[in-house]
């Protein structure tokens, strides 16, 4: 029987998905467009863990379209590219973070805010205009349209370097739009994750003194010596944590928090001064409790942020270049993801998992 | 018997006073520090009825010190001067605000910002450094050092110009500070009080198209009409709210929220647009619920703000005297402060009582 017109336009793909909210990852086979116009497919290399990875597999924000093939943080090369293609040739080293598409016309994608375009479209577990399904990167290929693409600098790693697609912009950005960039200023980062210890590692880039706001008193030792932290405040011990605060109380400028578990503001609002700002990365699944009184007494702000537009996650990727910045990673084979999953449940990894896409890929 | 040191440096001053949380007004003669050297001594015309002031005389907020002479938007003449003061000679027609001293050696009072610092005294209900206590402007003078002493423009009337000097700067400094000033931005005010009425006449002032977001529907006309809002928001009837809020979901750039009851904020937050800013100068006593979604997805903030910083209290005033911006009043006699008080705990007032003073104390 000959194909139709739609099945014309589609090539075979191979990765791993979820099937159900079990969350298992397992050999699956799929289709994917084939390369348009303005598209440039990629070979897939590499492809960090996001902790939204996990929260989608699970269905534990409860949009989950399975079957699934996560993925996000996706590094790799060119292999194919559209006639209309001007910005990346055949062999080039690219990415692919969260999103691969956004209208182009309103007035978010006119001002290469596309990450808050209405009608954004995601790297996995989103549709299409024209109803067809998107694939994440734990899979061999992927195909995407220029804009959405990005450029990986020389000396930018693509396995490390993978994690900054998400976990580097989600950081970045805040910093760069609340204006929490000044050398000298004080940078408190409240969790020591994916998403904090890069934050710890751009902070300390800009010039700022950066402190360490974690519930892992073990984790003091290395944020300071190999992530490059000043200091390190327990926050969940409570004797410690009025020791450690009495100095602390209203001595930073800022503070990133990727905590993405409920938990109380009032103890972070107290460590910054006065017009302190607060830039919450994290979601969690239900309300904060939002003290007013240190909110208008401080002139404080809290402040929300998603991952980055296009252009800013570029400037990311060369700022990241530039100061030798990746993130820390453990490198795992397609066949060790269920496991690293359960690792990642119980934030037991240092601190981006990131999958060896090419070499251990195969049906 | 001779007076002490400190006797000989005391003045008599008349006011009224609460003794007890019932927060009943009457007649109080109490004392007043001599005009020092860099003081400014006023014979108060008018008084503002603030809300804060019925928080106060009834302890709401759990530090009140008895007895206490509210009043925190004075307006007066000035009838002494210190041999250095500068700004300010008898005659001239001056207010006091919210506070009326700091350490002056802060970074905050470095910038301006004394409102900020950590030393800051209040008009009323709070101690200066020797230990003596302050009382406020239900009162027939006042001795105020000549930095904390703000002078009213010539066309500024003294009567209707008192509130601006605390619901005026309350509102003022928050959209200087957050950016919320961009003329053709629409602004939603939530709360038509005291606050909120001044918030639409500066608003308007800025060329902001302005919504005021209310839970009283009755306030529709007079909040068009007479306020100069360009559109109303019916805050608390879900059909009608519904409805409304249809057309206006992610039309605002900013929203001043004045409401200082416990209130939700999603239906708020969800009325701004990508990078909108949410500010509150209410102060309920209890947390508020934040929801991080529409903050993270939207980049929105929420950020606080508590009156402004001398100068820039002195840059309102000036403001609203050249854009003839003055408080809505209902003028009373010191004699029926009570009945206001139990009106203004209702919400029944359009928009501010200003206290007669001069022509009703009497003793």
């Amino acid at each position: 029987m000959a194909k139709s017109a739609e099945e014309e336009n589609q090539q075979e793909a191979f990765g791993w998905a979820a099937t159900d909210n079990s969350g298992i990852l397992s050999p699956f086979n799929f289709s994917r467009r084939e390369n348009g116009d303005d598209d440039v497919t990629l070979k897939i290399l590499y492809c960090g863990v996001c902790h939204s990875d996990l929260h989608t597999l699970r269905n534990e924000w409860g949009f989950t379209f399975y079957p699934v093939v996560p993925g996000h943080e996706i590094s790799g090369v060119v292999t194919k590219v559209g006639k209309n293609v001007t910005k990346f040739n055949i062999g080039d080293r690219v990415g692919v973070g969260v999103l691969v598409g956004s209208c182009k016309t309103c007035e978010c994608c006119e001002q290469d805010l596309e990450n808050y375009c209405p009608r954004i479209i995601f790297t996995y577990n989103s549709y299409n205009p024209d109803g067809t399904k998107n694939y994440g990167g734990y899979s061999d290929m992927i195909v995407v349209d220029q804009r959405y693409v990005l450029r990986f600098p020389d000396n930018l790693p693509l396995d490390a370097g993978a994690p900054l697609l998400c976990a580097g912009i989600t950081v970045y950005s805040p910093m760069k739009y609340y204006g929490m960039t000044e050398a000298g200023k004080h940078l408190g980062v409240a969790g020591l994750g994916g998403l904090g210890h890069v934050a710890v590692k751009i902070g300390k880039a800009f010039g700022l003194k950066v402190t360490v706001i974690s519930s892992s008193p073990q984790k003091e030792s290395e944020a300071i010596n190999r992530l490059g932290a000043d200091s390190f405040l327990v926050s969940n011990d409570p004797a410690k944590m009025k020791v450690h605060k009495k100095s602390a109380i209203g001595t930073m400028d800022y503070i990133i928090d990727t905590v993405s578990a409920v938990h109380p503001l009032l103890p972070l609002l107290s460590l910054l001064k006065v017009n302190g700002k607060l830039v919450t990365v994290g979601l969690p699944n239900k309300p904060l409790e939002l003290p007013v009184f240190p909110l208008v007494m401080g002139r404080k702000l809290i402040g929300g942020s998603d991952v980055g537009g296009m252009k800013e996650t570029q400037e990311m990727l060369d700022f990241c270049a530039k100061h030798n910045i990746t993130a820390d990673i453990e490198l795992i084979r397609i066949e060790e993801i269920n496991t690293a999953m359960e690792r990642l449940a119980k934030s037991d990894v240092r601190y981006r998992f990131v999958i060896d896409v090419a070499n251990s890929l195969s049906q």
